[in-house]
């Protein structure tokens, strides 16, 4: 089994993020959350693929491969890294799910053994883990309620496929709320780390605003 | 294992609602999930405990023991709860997780053999299912970031603890965007099929402001 992990560049890199962290903060976040990462699927053949150099050169650090990214789209670049990964089996993991950890990835090598696909739901609708014993068995289809299409692709092609429950797998990091979660859940990451570094702290809240109000100071 | 459901008075009830949903449909909005609820609890003992005699009607009908509220606070109402409840292994379960489903609570049943209590974090940092071999071994401390704090009465009474790790047990219905969730994820259940019936759909929507677009019409 090979990982595959898409990294958008760092320009439109978590812009919903931006009045909070600034660009530099923001690269430094995806660096931490990719440790977090690479950590998890310790013992894995990891590749990322992105058009960004700089994100890149660090993935290389964390003795990752890299694939230069060529085309337009997260779809797009999913289908080039199926080509240019030799195997058929693969797990393609978003870069920010930093709450990922190596009892999920043991628990989806068991469960590979007896299906076609397993998939991992976000909040919002999408797709934060997804295992292909056969890279060619569906088309990619992130984007808008990707969970949703997916389980049609999965039920089209008849794949057995299981849906992995994980609410640490479901927290990606997008929203200045969705550090509030890394601070509750991430003992431990390197991701919680560098933000109590930059001085964040996270208190409870109950308005239709959200459910932690998010401060620095 | 006896369940107990806390459920607040339908005055109060769901008022981050309350721009989308009137009040008689914030109430039958609870009734629905409060079906999805006991029909995962099948099998059960279960108990409902609220100061709305509207509420425990509505309980009795579903095959539900009722509790009526006699103090002020969820956890005052956990602790009175606890008192009319015989035995000791007690499963407390909030009103508003209509994706809970029957294997999960299976899964609680086998874990409770080998852990003293078992915890399940919502959205948050707060907790949204609880299970106490005994239910006098720890403090319950529900509100602000109770998942952090029961731990910690875990830690400190040396409980065996168990996370019980569910995206589908940490989404509890409180805004209108979590309405979303129910329509990807609530497939079978009352909830969605009573959403559904008001004309209520689901968009995909990518800003900070969420990850839904909600809208009746």
């Amino acid at each position: 089994m090979k990982a595959l992990i898409p990294v958008s560049p760092l320009d439109s890199l978590k812009t919903r993020l931006s009045e909070f962290l600034n660009k530099e903060e923001r690269k430094f976040l995806l660096f931490n959350m990719l440790k977090d990462i690479f950590k998890a699927l310790e013992g894995l053949e990891v590749y990322v693929i992105s058009k960004d150099n700089e994100i890149l050169d660090f993935v290389k650090g964390l003795g990752g491969r890299v694939i230069e990214e060529k085309y337009k789209g997260l779809n797009n670049a999913i289908k080039q890294g199926f080509n240019e990964i030799r195997g058929n089996e693969v797990l393609i993991i978003p870069a920010d799910i930093p709450l990922i950890k190596k009892r999920h990835i043991n628990e989806i090598m068991i469960l590979s053994k007896n299906y076609d696909a397993i998939i991992s739901p976000s909040r919002g609708g999408g797709t934060n883990l997804l295992y292909l014993k056969d890279k060619r068995s569906i088309e990619v289809r992130y984007e808008g309620f990707s969970f949703l299409k997916h389980i049609d692709e999965f039920k089209k092609h008849g794949l057995k496929y299981y849906i992995y429950d994980s609410f640490y797998l479901s927290i990606d990091v997008n929203t200045v709320e969705d550090l509030g979660e890394i601070f509750i859940h991430g003992e431990g990451t390197e991701t919680k780390r560098y933000l109590m570094d930059l001085n964040i702290k996270v208190l409870p809240k109950h308005s239709s605003a959200g459910r932690f109000e998010i401060v620095r100071g």
